[in-house]
């Protein structure tokens, strides 16, 4: 992920991944024998760690009214580091890579259902009421269009006023 | 913009796009004498494009209530196709190489100030109003998310679920 991050697909090779994992290129080949398959291991992982990292702040959110602006900026933070700058690589690097497509796509959607479930489970949306489905869905979209933003100059002074904005529209809808 | 859209940057050379272009390298790079000063030139064609295609479409919205929603529609659906799909290629390469970062980075916040300003301009939003210019910016965070989310696969179907929910929360907010 590092790897991807600071150099891109193109750059991230086995004989990279490995020097940087500190073992030799048999071995890591030996658990992943293709680019493709370390990829899918890596973002499996990154995935479940940022459910994980997500659950355990939870314990911290504050109740009542203040939660959604919590939720809100631990969401809409989300894309803004290494990971995924790491995810970023790869999906433009799928875009001219069929067969990294084809592993990425389902991966990409289920990774992307965890995180709405999770964001609904955070926020407390009901989402039998209408609209409030998509309000969360706009919420992880912004998120990564804020992380896009985040890419090449820092943008956390901007993202942070857009953070409370958003908090309030989206405490308004839900 | 093609080239960089449909193979990244790593195979946009300037043979390639001489040969797409129809000329020979030499004239190319006659007019062009470097790959940095070829995109920054077509990312600004790119801008202006863009915001001569949104004033346009200006003309033909519809004034009173369907007017925000019909302005949501059009800056939400602003970043699917191969404009965006040639500048994320670009950003994604500008963050692994500090020659184009350094000439996309002023580019990048030119544009963006231009579309924020044709945005506000269409919505007819008073940013005087305490949020509304952070409403418009989370507009066009939203759009580079929902562009991210159609890179890989067809989204059209799910982002005209977000769209709509968005034209309702942001005319409150404005």
């Amino acid at each position: 992920m590092e790897s991807l991050a600071e150099r891109g697909w193109h750059a991230t090779t086995m004989l990279e991944v490995a020097e940087r994992a500190g073992v030799s290129r048999g071995a890591a080949q030996h658990h992943f024998p293709t680019r493709e398959s370390l990829v899918v291991a890596a973002v499996e992982q990154l995935g479940e760690e940022q459910i994980t990292e997500l659950r355990l702040r939870a314990d911290e959110l504050p109740p009542g009214r203040a939660r959604t602006p919590a939720v809100a900026e631990m969401l809409l933070d989300l894309y803004t580091g290494v990971k995924f700058r790491a995810a970023l690589n790869l999906w433009v690097a799928a875009s001219h890579d069929a067969g990294l497509r084809e592993v990425l796509v389902p991966l990409q959607a289920r990774v992307g259902r965890e995180a709405h479930r999770v964001a609904v489970e955070l926020l407390g949306a009901d989402e039998s009421r209408p609209g409030v489905r998509e309000a969360v869905q706009a919420t992880l979209d912004l998120a990564r269009g804020l992380g896009l933003a985040n890419l090449l100059t820092d943008d956390a002074p901007r993202r942070a006023q857009v953070v409370r904005q958003w908090a309030h529209m989206l405490d308004a809808a839900l």
